[in-house]
């Protein structure tokens, strides 16, 4: 496991970890004088018409990008809705390449609106992230599945654990260019039991690894994420099993926090966020 | 699968349903005018000094008992505290033998108060079910081990899917009589994209089904449970399933829902699972 003592030039700030207060520029340039190498950002702080702006101030501050967040759901009740979602992810993938972005981290939706058809839904997903595949190639950018906790299967994603992630990544092998890998998020996975156990079939699909913590008593699963070492999560662990697989990305800190860290100042939460990775991850 | 129009009979009303507000000789009469022939009562409910009484008032409403909840979790941070859990469980597996339940539903326990090694804790937890096995051989009662939702990891539950519950009893298998089984609730996994394949393999083991429902925008994980055809449950594909195994014990209702269902007239909520079992389930 590499060690990241006095590295946060290996560590990435994902923009969802200061609340999305404040225009890419102002938090590019905060991310970066924190001492961090790496930054996330989301779409909607990105000027989709004109990402060349931001790409241009993500550089000047010395950053590079870790990856762009995220897709629009590929799920939808009818082949009209997931035609535009197709189109709407093609744009995304574009974008994340002027940014140069390696990867754009896919949501893959949850259940249709008027479904609750789980099966032919993660067939819709299924069709729509190989649709993306020669956009993805084209761009030069890959795709990071991302496995959300099961508690989002209904709205969110009905890719639900890591397990799933690697067989979709062997599905959508098509044998050309690899083009669609794996975000893994702490926060999503690290209840399973399965985990080690996925972790080492998931290792040549790693693209990103997300952490934060789980609060032991969390009762609003959305926006009540923990920093890191306040809960329950053996992140030092997770990192060492994605590391031992030969994974070597930035670790990216993401936390969705509304009533506690997104209240705080943006320069002491990256402080702490630099001081807790270098203990607990 | 078995046609369940007009058989009540084979329906079970779990307490947990009608939010524990009465005693359970009067919850006992209720569900038993509602049709139902198997009620499922928790242990608060029960004087365990004296379950005869309990014992009889069911037995004379009509109704047998679909099994018993719960256990005390077995996690803990030290070993006197799991021993402590033992012996709470050995009177509960006796009572349940008292009051006729042919087995007592396991919530195995989260993470320990102080402990974030969830590996560590699982291995307690075994060891916990296993010290139970003479106790249960010895009352001719089963441990039904339930999978709780992977949101309840930390605090309430380290089993949290069907594969690992149908490993465990694997596991915990000594050459002895079978003692040990499993209670399937749709609301912890409906999710899981191993369900099916998990079903399958569970067969042999399935002692109880537990049926509500996921609804769409569930917040509150713990007591916002929707009542049968309200979310996005496939419960027939769910109960076919487990029929289609050899599963052939009651269909038991329990909604945890405490701004809907437990406001409501218990007799009006049981005329509604007495509908929508047979509609959705």
């Amino acid at each position: 496991m590499r060690d990241l003592t006095g590295r946060l030039d290996l560590c990435c700030i994902n923009t969802a970890t200061l609340g999305h207060r404040e225009p890419i520029e102002r938090i590019a340039e905060r991310v970066a004088r924190a001492g961090f190498g790496f930054v996330t950002p989301w779409r909607h702080e990105i000027d989709e018409k004109r990402p060349q702006a931001a790409a241009a101030a993500i550089r000047a501050a010395g950053l590079k990008l870790g990856g762009y967040c995220r897709t629009t759901y590929l799920s939808a009740d009818d082949a009209a809705g997931r035609r535009e979602a197709i189109a709407d992810n093609q744009r995304a993938i574009e974008v994340a390449a002027e940014l140069g972005a390696p990867f754009l981290v896919a949501v893959v939706g949850g259940l249709a609106p008027h479904s609750s058809d789980a099966v032919a839904g993660r067939g819709h997903i299924l069709d729509g992230i190989a649709a993306l595949r020669p956009t993805l190639r084209a761009c030069g950018v890959r795709l990071a599945l991302e496995p959300l906790h099961p508690f989002y299967a209904a709205d969110r994603s009905l890719l639900s654990t890591l397990a799933q992630a690697v067989d979709w990544c062997e599905q959508l092998d098509d044998g050309g260019p690899p083009c669609i890998g794996i975000a893994l998020d702490a926060y999503h996975v690290w209840w399973d039991p399965a985990l080690s156990a996925s972790i080492a079939r998931a290792g040549p699909h790693l693209l990103a690894l997300h952490v934060c913590d789980w609060l032991r008593t969390t009762r609003d699963p959305l926006l009540d994420r923990g920093m890191m070492g306040d809960g329950v999560i053996d992140l030092r662990a997770l990192r060492a099993a994605a590391e031992a697989t030969g994974f070597a990305g930035p670790v990216e800190v993401e936390i969705f926090s509304q009533a506690d860290w997104w209240t705080r100042d943006p320069d002491d939460v990256l402080a702490t966020c630099s001081e807790r990775l270098q203990r607990f991850c």
